[in-house]
């Protein structure tokens, strides 16, 4: 038996970075950074506080920080709320770090998309690769 | 006496564009050229025409054509629909086309946002820019 109506899809994007986990850290958990590579927000690094994430072009995201383990995982929700199943996401982004000989790498899942929400999962799949790699231009720039 | 409900402020952007009006009318009409610019959409030439605007992060904007002047003027509802009122947002994009001696004058205008959606129009105000940057990059690309 399989059931069909729980089956979410991810998509994993990872990257090996030649800077310290600290750093990747504060990149991903400053609210001034966040919004140099992701979109501008009132995150705060807290487990159950609730921010959203707001694109330039006035759509918001509803997110909650759900866990937090200093230089190695945040996880919060990535929700959207609209009237068309196909658009209504509410998933879970979780970021992993490993440190390496020459730095650390960085995992992201977002989990939670539904076999009818194609576009969605494609559109993530294009966006993150997009926000890593504004990601790794904060992280070039000099301190 | 004074209706401060009513009072609501647009976003307004233009660029004087070295290609003439017929050209940079199908980058604003046509499906596969406005992805590229703007965003992933269902868009058709068709008043009364309701499509959405699909971000690459999940958000996505309700929008309908309210006008069509070919080479001259198309305006759509931009709509985005949220419990909080600082984000639910309920605005109007017309874009104009003017011939020039070299080219043409593109104006946008995004009007309908409220004295309590700053974020929303600062955002606007940023995404704009950089939907027109892209958009001046599918221009000059060879057709």
């Amino acid at each position: 038996m399989t059931n069909i109506a729980t089956e979410t899809r991810s998509v994993v994007v990872e990257r090996e970075i030649s800077y310290p986990p600290e750093k990747i850290w504060r990149a991903l958990t400053q609210p001034h950074l966040i919004a140099e590579w992701l979109m501008k927000n009132d995150f705060k690094l807290a487990v159950g506080h609730r921010f959203n994430l707001r694109g330039d072009w006035g759509g918001v995201l509803d997110c909650e920080v759900l866990a937090v383990e200093p230089n190695r995982t945040l996880s919060y929700t990535w929700n959207f709320a609209h009237d068309d199943a196909t658009y209504n996401l509410k998933s879970v982004v979780t970021f992993t770090l490993t440190p390496t000989a020459t730095g650390a790498r960085l995992r992201m899942e977002q989990a939670g998309f539904g076999p009818d929400q194609k576009q969605a999962f494609g559109g993530a799949n294009t966006g993150w690769r997009q926000f890593f790699a504004k990601l790794e231009q904060v992280l070039a720039r000099p301190e």
